[in-house]
């Protein structure tokens, strides 16, 4: 299994991101790995998870919104400009969260990010400088997370995560805690109220800090999105948003709305460290306001809500040993793998085929507990979702699509 | 005098940022001060160095070329991207910083960075795995660079500058130093010849790093300017450029040109620190390939030459006792003071009268060794540029405008 597994990753097959040596500062990174190209040279089937389609991405919009922001920004926009980001953007994402999200977003406390990557790397140097010296993260849960808090020199700790989302039990005496309450990645199960509280309790009790990363919450497609936790306790919690999901990783624009402790010392860490270009703040505050950002995300709701419907079917009918777990929400589905069919089993087939695929064992701290695959339904274009379906069906039933 | 100071950076006049603490990690840091409003809330005068013109920003030129770019560019430039920074862009870079500046460029050796800030951030990381553990800096210098060198770990040393820059002789056993040999900052001397030569030879000797700052390089007035240092050395020298002075720091897009022993470690580490969005490096491209970024600096040099002739000659005319020293060639320019006058004089007078300067002072590492006024005249409105002007003979001359 090893050698399978290693083989298929010095192809770059496989997602190689190692878990386990969460204490190793730096570790060189592999990141994910380009889509396979089929024999013959066809773009490949992209299934891996994170990402949305990028062919949804809203250009007309996106130029439009420049255009307003062009013909109005006084000149001092063009400066270096302010440590916690654009006004304009921190009032339009205030009033987007409030409604959206059930967050408690003051424009004051909200701080623009270079992407939730850039936001949780700041966020350990603050916390470290606090005295934290541990964080708490979901087991299993976001190799990269792991790593970028690891390379800030905090120790990460797992806490296993049930159907009921993290058990809070697990979190210890760690002095910050990782989680993913709307929708657990990769589990895809939702914090359940009774851990909403007593993880609120918990950070009272220690004086902790929790930081909700809100990836995907803008995709629920059963009911509305249940609110942030964040709601509950703004002095506790940090939310962080993105709109790597909502729009496209490209955009490199995140948020987070942060307690009062934190706000000072994560708005002096980037006072020289502004990444964030002051005319993408600014499209975003304009589609924001405008309306087209939500009109945007109704749309893309819709189409992904088809994609999850289409695969839980085609799983169902062609696939019964497959069974898909977690919320209808997202742009990734947790899928189960038949007893005696192994994960390096699946990826083999799935390398041979020229499917990209995420398998659930990486995202482990330790040993993995179970086996299971993470189908992305986002990536894909749109015209070519039902045939990435039917090499995925192919690959699971083991036929020539 | 020091209360003077003390107050005065209270107050937001001054610059308050700190030279004289650079072994001290992560210290708070003030930044640029807001300009002063003048009595009745009128604009007031905005001299500081470092920023160019935000009205001269080529807002046509970036919304034509945006419209290109989301024309044409495929639907993959929207998902995380290369950590190296986007391909388009990199090869643009590599023909312009060749032609334009004698870099010795190719593609695969650039590195895109959101700002230089976040570049020799990234690069103090890298030079401290690889065992540096001192970087030599300018006196005077940024103070700003010293605060980041200082925050990620390495001890900060200062190197004396003198009529022909950097004295090598001052460089020591540190494995980088930190020059800017187009156009010392804040000094404005170039580096001599025979000081290029031996800067070289001191990197070679010692296996050390030269980070070349080439921040407003495109900015000479009385020749074409001198070629990069880079050229002649390009595995000892790090070249970095910006479009923070060229368009705009808003823009946050800036390069390195990197040795090949810098390269694998700089991309591992920015495997998840992609902070710098696609669509504004396709943007940039496009404005380099179109020409319309040559057009632009064309423009620009001109309109900042007139006004630094007629600035050295206001001063030469209304102040002879204040001398222009430096290079014609940048954003600011630095004047002398008569005997007898000093830096805390001028700057309360400044204040006074609502105009922004900033003073000699704050760059020195430790005890400043002479004085004098860094005179911005890049940020000023173009309509206002007289004024501006005026306003600063006033304060020197000690009369009401």
């Amino acid at each position: 299994v090893v050698e399978a597994y290693g083989q298929l990753a010095a192809e770059g097959w496989l997602l190689t991101r190692q878990g386990a040596s969460t204490t190793v500062a730096r570790l060189p990174t592999a990141g994910p790995p380009p889509p396979p190209a089929a024999r013959g040279g066809e773009p490949a089937v992209d299934l891996r998870a994170g990402e949305p389609d990028p062919g949804g991405f809203p250009r007309g919009a996106w130029l439009a919104a420049l255009r307003r922001v062009l013909a109005t920004a006084p000149p001092e926009v063009l400066g270096y400009g302010d440590p916690r980001g654009r006004p304009e953007l921190r009032a339009a994402l205030a009033g987007y969260l409030t409604r959206a999200r059930g967050v408690a977003a003051d424009p004051g406390r909200i701080v623009v990010t270079s992407g939730f990557a850039d936001g949780l790397a700041r966020l350990a140097v603050v916390l470290r400088d606090q005295g934290v010296d541990t964080i708490a993260m979901e087991d299993p849960g976001q190799p990269l997370h792991r790593r970028i808090a690891a390379g800030e020199g905090l120790r990460v700790v797992p806490a296993q995560v049930d159907r009921d989302g993290v058990v809070v039990g697990e979190l210890g005496q760690a002095g910050a805690a990782l989680v993913t309450p709307a929708h657990q990645f990769p589990l895809g199960v939702p914090l359940a109220p009774a851990r909403r509280t007593a993880l609120l309790e918990w950070a009272a009790r220690g004086g902790a800090i929790v930081v909700e990363d809100d990836y995907d919450g803008e995709f629920r497609y059963d009911r509305k999105p249940i609110g942030a936790l964040q709601g509950l306790d703004p002095e506790r919690v940090v939310y962080a948003g993105t709109a790597s999901k909502t729009l496209a990783p490209a955009t490199r624009l995140a948020w987070m709305v942060v307690p009062a402790r934190l706000l000072e010392p994560l708005v002096e860490d980037r006072r020289h460290r502004v990444t964030t270009p002051a005319l993408d703040q600014l499209v975003l505050a304009e589609l924001l306001s405008s309306g087209a950002f939500d009109r945007h995300v109704r749309r893309m709701r819709s189409a992904y809500r088809r994609r999850r419907d289409a695969l839980v079917a085609a799983l169902a009918a062609e696939a019964p040993g497959h069974p898909v777990s977690g919320l209808a929400a997202g742009l990734h589905a947790l899928v189960g793998l038949p007893r005696g069919v192994t994960e390096a089993a699946v990826a083999a087939r799935a390398a041979e085929a020229g499917v990209a695929l995420e398998l659930l064992g990486p995202h482990w701290h330790g040993a993995p507990r179970h086996e299971g695959l993470l189908v992305g339904y986002g990536r894909p274009p749109a015209h070519a979702f039902r045939g990435a379906l039917q090499a995925l069906l192919a690959v699971l039933t083991g036929e020539k699509p």
